[in-house]
């Protein structure tokens, strides 16, 4: 078949069955409620549900799972803690399965409840490599209450590759059901990407599911998702119009036009990004030159998050100088 | 060397070779002129001129040469035009070159002086490939002049691949001395870019250099220069801050970023971002729904550039559903 009306000088059968076989977790209210500290007007949240089950996205992750107290309630919205009672009001038992996170030291064992208690069908874990072990206790209990396991080892670009070998070694006997290569900071070009993906898939085989979550500093979430597509992942994270903290992620509405898969309907996202476009324009995520910096860089984004907020927000020579150790002190 | 301070689980060795001989041709003034009408202030220009060349930029596209009467002068600024006395206030010769564009229609043969009475180095011809004879009888004159010819072969992406085969062919004995495989509407995703290299580069041989030049509808035009730098072309074309028509080009700082190049300082470049990022909050370039949906249907970006000046601007479902051959009449 292929994409006939689209670039005619090119056919595109070698990539079409790499692209169709991929699975798509929307990370929307999770991951882009980082902008807004998860205040989404509920309305907002249920129509992103919706919309997201029309287009045939697998996976929807709604927010992270917090132990009460952790966060002021005053200050954060509901999905910062994804109790039962607020997803049972904004989701539903479907084909789409629902996700929250956990990130280590934010959350007990007690949080996480029998899964024919809750509406939750997979359980992914925020970890840094230094916090496998807890990561894994908390993998194994959740495992063990009835849930799909998933882990993001965050801010992969700044271990030493023994680093990586040794948690992909834990992760490949863990049991879990899927590990993503997290690119924190935005710093991975597509060569980074095509050399994880191998070395991820070569350790966690056949049996555990790769996935990629990327981040849009250096204009690359969507075409590392693409080169990781090409060297033969399971899943993509992705956002609807690319909403996160800093420069934003893959967005959902190019990735479904790249994977061609008729199993998906666009339309409904692009519905969405109707909304979200508009929320874009006052919380300013995506493309901004502090965030590229951080990106190539390879440093959290908080100090391009603090620039924006600044009225010379876009004067980074200086940023840029203290930032590159190759600068001897002369020349800057 | 590599980037020893960046990614750090992955090295970069394999792909320093090829980053490094790449040459960059900037053409901030010329496409990015396509968004305000070529109405610089004058000392942007001038800014813009010592930033490249501070920076070690190959190459300025400071606008296009146009026939007087063409258009009139009171609607685009002097750039449209780059009459030899304007560009002799903003430029001057020295280790960067020059270069102007020629569009077909809008350029005689006696607009081109000999290249000892023009500040400009390079001329490079914008066609379709359905122009070519007319193109070529340009570049013929241009080289006659003295001048390096460069040549845009514009929208490949609509053509067939024996179009495709037909013109480089002409061009591989045309005494050109750069063709550029270009991405009009933002269509290409990596893997078209990677066989188009393979292509222009085996007709054009080892005499001819082949550059590129990407739109950015779908976050591409950094990857996809990326890919092509990959695969082993000589010339990239990049715009500061990404200006240009509708979502714009590839951002000369990320290019730069990625480059890793002593030879190039992105310091200059940066503080020009300053600048350009004020300029792109009122003109908006960028990445925007209509853009990428253009892009993904392989058309010309007028379409989303006039549904940018509407209030309804992101409602886009309409737009997809018109354009999509593959939905039936039923399911719209």
């Amino acid at each position: 078949m292929g994409l006939d009306y689209r670039v005619r000088c090119c056919p595109d059968g070698l990539v079409t069955d790499r692209r169709r076989r991929i699975k798509v977790l929307d990370c929307t209210i999770r991951d882009g409620g980082i902008c807004n500290r998860w205040q989404f007007d509920e309305d907002l949240v249920q129509r992103t549900f919706q919309a997201l089950t029309q287009s045939g996205v697998d996976y929807m992750e709604v927010g992270y799972r917090t132990s009460d107290g952790v966060y002021n309630r005053d200050e954060v919205g509901p999905w910062r803690f994804c109790d039962e009672e607020d997803l049972a009001r904004v989701v539903a038992p479907g084909k789409m399965k629902i996700s929250t996170m956990l990130d280590i030291g934010r959350v007990e064992l007690a949080d996480i409840p029998k899964k024919t208690d809750s509406v939750i069908d997979v359980i992914r874990i925020a970890t840094y490599a230094h916090q496998m072990d807890e990561a894994l206790r908390l993998a194994d209990h959740a495992r063990e209450q009835g849930y799909e396991t998933f882990m993001n080892v965050m801010a992969v670009s700044v271990l030493e590759p023994e680093e990586v070998d040794a948690f992909l070694k834990r992760l490949a006997v863990s049991g879990i059901d899927n590990v993503a290569i997290v690119d924190s900071f935005g710093a991975l070009y597509p060569h980074h990407v095509r050399y994880l993906v191998r070395k991820y898939m070569n350790y966690l085989g056949e049996d555990i599911k790769v996935g990629v979550h990327f981040h849009n500093n250096q204009q690359q979430a969507f075409a590392n998702s693409v080169a990781a597509i090409d060297e033969g992942v399971d899943f993509v994270d992705a956002t609807v119009h690319g909403m996160g903290r800093g420069a934003g992620n893959c967005p959902l509405e190019l990735l479904l036009f790249y994977l061609d898969n008729p199993r998906y309907d666009v339309r409904p996202v692009l519905e969405l990004v109707d909304e979200f476009a508009n929320l874009r324009d006052s919380l300013r995520w995506g493309y901004h030159l502090p965030y590229a910096i951080t990106g190539f860089f390879n440093i959290h984004p908080r100090t391009g998050i603090e620039r924006m907020q600044r009225p010379d927000r876009y004067e980074c020579r200086a940023m840029y100088e203290n930032l590159s150790p190759r600068l001897d002190a002369a020349s800057k």
